[in-house]
């Protein structure tokens, strides 16, 4: 029997400091050895040419999320409960085909429900798709018999982050709330994500908005300008830095709400950002094209300029923000996205936010940053692998390459040209908001677990293989000697 | 008949921009002539070797204000209607007793009433006082009835600015209700003068507190750190940003919430910031004096530190802050303020906020700032008269001294030691939390409109000679050309 | 005899803190009298519907300055003594034109020479004009001899401002000069003022433009961008906060200059900054006219963009930016400044730098700030007038009008409209680089010392009426407690 | 034979991102493997228990560097050439004491001389040491023939820093001297390093002081304060985004200078910071000790104060310092250290500026840093060794531990308690300025190419093995679409 089950050679292997040349020695799913010469293996790949990469982790998406209503649109006369369409084996699917091997998604909870029973039954339903997955919680009603009782037992079984929304008429939470949720996930070890656009300043705008006829899509830009984004930002923050709780800050849109961030890192507070390709590849602008078309670009926060983008760019550059999700949050223009077509009318308002971008996240990343000489490669993995697997506790497991890691890769071609289709998107959704960009770099195969599950776009993984990624508890422990705010927190309650 | 009633001859004039030897004629209360000589006077003041100063402008303090519970320590059991002890008659004495002659004060509303009785209410209390008085409408309680209705009737009596409180239990307003003010204020002509303070984290903190016994007047200081204040100023210039609607940001404390205000001004936001005496001179210590002691200097925001009355004295210098008020809000010691003395026991959450501060306000400002060289004599009258006067829409009646303008006028000894008792306060209130504190420069002799009503500290005016003082409406225009946060407000709705 | 010389009646005066109407009585040249008639005057002039303002102050102004070579393009074939072909004369005259009365104008230092004798020469040449006039000693060359025997007399006689240069060739001072410069301002209470852009990044820039053939006027502002001018302001300020003496940065053109002074004042370092008209109503572009146009625009530091302009507007409205001079130092275009036309070639380094300015800063300044809505009418008077006045220790002589001032008035029509052309700015150079430029604003009488010397534009003042103003030391006390930079001034040597 | 000359077995390896228990195996100096086990090795040290980090790399270090006259107290009798009394031998056995096994140090320049002499000279004396080594290339005499003949050959050699001095009697470059040494920099592939401090201002303070009879070593610190150190710090960084040529700060001692660096970064600028074990683990009340023993603490910049260390600590978390060097620079005490003790007398400017750190820079910054939970031990990697060896060029060569790389390692025992000695330094110079200090966390055995060189404090390399490292040019491409400072410089001369 061969010593290794699988050898990579001949690649280019990130070591999250430059590339060197080795192979990859793979045995039960996991590298065993990184050497100059691989040789005794059941199977082997060539990577020669190729860059070998840690498999990309999407550290914030939405799949076949059970909902009572949605986020928004939801109306009187909506069914009881919908499952976002994406489901974990086309999600699987489209992950596959852009390089990404794991995921962090969303277990729901809906007001005036407990959370045990959507954890479960989300688990059902992650085990039959083939990525390997870990949840946030999304807590939208941090009742006590909630988070004294079913939350504890949820993290319990290795969830490790709450998501809390500032904003979304059926999810935000007061900042009582907000504070509860984020004493609850001190004492248990849990990170804190947050979405944070001022839910209040959001139904004013939008509202006016409304009031007077301004119903297109290209309005959900103005219904919520950046200073919205940068309130809630600086709010979820200090809240933090009351407690002493890290959080990380979703979807950063725009310098100043970025700015927040890296004056609070210039602080001392344990505060990170993400953003997303939306941020760097769309605008308000698309927005605004014929007919109801622009409804396809439509997420929160919104796109913004391209003056924006250079500043996200360099927010990037900047280490402030640090992880690169996609938010896949997908909807087709066949069904809900579109529903304000054909003559029909809907307002911004009840379209469903989101967009998917599975596929497309690695691809756009790698090609508006490293072939366009924006960021290192280093940057790149960082951005969309490591960085998010370390910051929810899945490394050394996933997002890197090293000996006893999960043997997850992607091997990108760094000179492939590609031209973005729906198709080579393999999502279920019926559009990308990103059709007919062009790119530079593309994923050529996929490895999880030392299984090649995508090879030059064909996909080829088993329905159920996906693994659940329990996670263990944070220990984020404050400096020593480091008080914020006057405040002695060690003779005080927390 | 003389050509003038009155003459102040000999003294140093200020000008705004140093002081000029010249007498002062006075006709039928106001200023008619600044002339090198005023010979023809029925009366004449000599101010030889002192300072002639506009008469002090308090533009935030608490007087003869009618609660339903009061700020805080509304228990169940509270008699349902309690008015604030310092009279009008009283409060005059006290204003008039440290230079001070002319007010802002405020008109209560509770939840669940409405403004127009208490406006009426309120306008016969201060007629029986000798103060010049103006109010400041605040609003608890925005329902449409209140806004739409009632609210536009005591602007239209010349009541121009609406007080909101981020903060305290009966009081506090929703970021909803919050805009609800901002844009009402907009559309009248008003500023909006806030308490910055995030009610939900005080709230938390006041509950961990008390659950470990920790009820002492010392965990106020505990129960609202300079973040929570950072939190809410941030929060309130950027609702008022979205609705581009003028702001005072009340009592900054530190220099966290004064830097926001600062980064804002250099955004071009139009926001003031103000402070009071206590941020310069008491500190969080003095609230942990031997038995109940402490709860004398409770105050909110809080008291901070030394360190803080640097950073604050700076940001005075660097005009951040450039209003400084009483916010006198008193209660004896032998009353509510004392209620955990005597072996009683009442936790810091239940001692009513605030302290006395008329007739100190001016001579600590002249003392630790001018005398101890912080700030010029420019800057005192500035910060204590000219802007408060301008910024409420007082001036050039109040707050200078110019043809034209009221004949108030304040005469300074910039010599003159004192050492502050409760009895040189002369108010209603059994103590002062300035006791004992030394002062160089007092005010010797206090002219209203014509009439000296103080001379060596004897105040000699008669109740009911106070005069309501209405105010036009505001016309703050945004500079052409500057659009905040991408949103051009022209073609959109407000 | 009447009781006055003079009164201006019926105009709307301004106070620093808006304008109330009342007239003003004179006596002696000196404001004896602001009431609300003044009856018995020897001369009436009205000023219905006029706005009286204190007149002009130009802090900063080159006129008649006798020069061995010139600031630029002194090669060696020079005449060895040329004088700027602007007399104080023709100076008076344009200023009177423009609403100004009063200025401080340089006298040279050669390098090599001494500073006695120019001075004595350039008293006697300011004598000749009919502006108030005081002086900045210029400071080229710090020699034992000049520091510690000539410059002491010179300030003795009321010279208490030292003008260092950070560039030019025959001009700029190393740092241990500047220190030298800065140390010895200090022990003889004098302001210093400087001229912060980096001398050898300039050179650099422009040998590398000129080897490579760019010799256009428009390359002036290719070869001192943005980054020279701060990176020598900060370091003016920094060496002036280390020996803790106070300055003022002159003609600030961009925001990031402008920034540091706002840090500086920040940290409470004693600074201050002005800029100019050229900053916010010339562009870079204008250097790009067609032939050789451009030079007509050529000062420094460069013109910048309108973005830039915004972003000076909004420094003076933050009050980083409090002075406003005209920097006038003019040549014609007949003249040196067009040495480059007509077919003869002259690179731009060979240009003389500056533009005649003192006609048309106020105007402009009114047009572009008051009526346009970017500044108050208090903020005009300011920058304009108080501010210069005050630093430059003139004040309250000049820079308002108060009773014991210099009745020096300007009397505006805010509403007339004018169309700038260089026959109404009475200078005498041949050109303008604002012709054709419209405003609204105008100045239609001017007094100075109780003399109309300019009434709707024409001038009226005998040669040899302007008077020197000698000024008194400075005396900048450090707030007490205030150390810089960890070092205690107190037992260290200065 | 067996397949690996060496196997590291048992131990935590240190990936950059966590730490993963695997084995290292090694081929002729070099990592060919890291795997889970590697069996067939001729030599296998143990690591069970133990870290495996890479070995220390020290980019800034002065070893056997000959001077004429030295960097301070160069006077007139001084001998025309000394050596500095570490030689390579000695440095050697003091870094793999301390865990280092690759140094970055300096080839001298002496004014009026050339640089190639001294390239070869430095060759030959390198050559006799043990530790691998590349150099920094001095320039305190940028004339012609060196810039353009010299200098090109010395860094086709692989000699790709240049080092320049804004301050030291001998060494200090003009502004214009540092932009030809920039733009030469920028041709050539180079990166420029640069010792920031003001040296006019350092050159007053110190005659001010000794003009007082303040000699003493603590008046070190007083000749030196922050704002020189800020000064020099920002217009390096302004010089070099002038000219887009990178730079890396040298040795930061204070959070004012880094402070500039974090603004640059967040400009986009590319500039690097430096910081060393001195800034946090020493005071300026250190050179206060009795007798002459301040001297011994005494290095420039100067140490500060320990709030200042806070604040080295807190830059570094934001990664703004982000190499820790030991700028070792040691002069023994019973030589020209302490030569101001035993009765002679020598003020503080004539005692040469440096101390001793090879062997204590990683036991204190391990200890200190992670042991006190300051930072991670990834944070204690990267400052050490991944990041100097990465921005010098070295990696993955140096700094890493990859397939590949060198085998350069150092095992530490994460518990071990050692108090330093100055034995224990294993250095030439007779005392440490770290005696008695306690640490946690000890390099127990440090590797060189595959070679045990040190074994529980006991070194055994032989002279002579140590090897040139020769690097790459730098390619430091700006991002595209970024245009500094408003200059496009596509069509521009650079």
């Amino acid at each position: 029997m061969a010593e290794f089950d699988l050898a990579v050679r001949g690649g280019q292997v990130a070591t999250g400091f430059g590339t060197v040349r080795c192979d990859v020695g793979v045995k039960d799913g996991r590298i065993v050895a990184l050497a100059e010469r691989i040789a005794d293996a059941a199977q082997v790949v060539d990577a020669g040419g190729l860059l070998v990469l840690p498999g990309g982790v999407d550290s914030h998406c939405h799949i076949e999320e059970p909902a009572r209503g949605g986020y928004v649109g939801a109306g009187e006369g909506e069914p009881p409960l919908t499952v976002n369409e994406e489901t974990f084996a086309t999600a699987s699917a489209s992950a596959f085909a852009g390089g990404t091997t794991s995921v962090v998604c969303f277990i729901p909870q809906w007001k005036g429900f407990g959370v045990w029973d959507r954890y479960v039954d989300y688990r059902a339903r992650a085990a039959k798709g083939m990525l390997d997955h870990s949840f946030h919680q999304i807590i939208s009603d941090p009742t006590d018999a909630v988070m004294d009782e079913e939350v504890p037992r949820v993290v319990a079984e290795g969830v490790r982050s709450l998501k809390v929304f500032l904003t979304y008429e059926p999810l935000h939470l007061s900042d009582a709330q907000y504070l509860r949720v984020l004493t609850k996930a001190r004492e248990l070890g849990c990170l804190v994500t947050v979405h944070c656009e001022n839910y209040a300043a959001i139904s004013w705008r939008t509202e006016e908005l409304l009031k007077h006829g301004m119903t297109a899509p290209k309005y959900h830009a103005w219904s919520r300008p950046p200073v919205v984004e940068r309130e809630a930002t600086h709010r979820a923050i200090a809240l933090a830095e009351l407690v002493d709780q890290p959080i990380q800050v979703f979807h950063v849109s725009c310098a100043e709400a970025a700015e927040e961030i890296a004056r609070a890192q210039a602080r001392g507070v344990k505060v990170w950002g993400e953003t997303c390709p939306q941020y760097i590849a769309l605008t308000a602008a698309d927005m605004d094209r014929p007919g109801f078309e622009g409804a396809k670009f439509m997420c929160s926060p919104s796109p913004r300029t391209t003056e924006e983008h250079a500043r996200i760019w360099e927010m990037i550059r900047r280490g402030t923000l640090d992880v690169v999700s996609s938010d896949h949050c997908a909807f087709s223009f066949a069904g809900d996205k579109g529903k304000g077509q054909n003559g029909r009318s809907a307002p911004f308002r009840d379209i469903p936010n989101g967009i998917p971008g599975f596929a497309a996240r690695l691809p756009i990343m790698f090609s508006e940053g490293v072939s366009k000489g924006r960021i290192s490669l280093d940057d790149f993995v960082r951005l969309t692998s490591t960085n998010p697997a370390r910051l929810m506790g899945l490394a050394p497991r996933k997002g890197m390459i090293a000996v006893g890691s999960d043997a997850d890769l992607a091997l990108w071609d760094p000179a492939k040209k590609v031209t973005i289709t729906n198709a080579l998107m393999q999502h279920a959704i019926d559009y990308t908001p990103y059709e007919g960009l062009e790119v530079t770099g593309w994923p050529v195969t996929t490895i999880r677990r030392g299984e090649v599950v995508m090879r030059e776009g064909k996909v080829q993984a088993e329905p159920g293989t996906g693994r659940f990624l329990p996670r263990a508890p944070y220990d984020f422990i404050r400096p020593r000697g480091v008080v914020p705010n006057g405040f002695d927190p060690a003779p005080a309650p927390r």
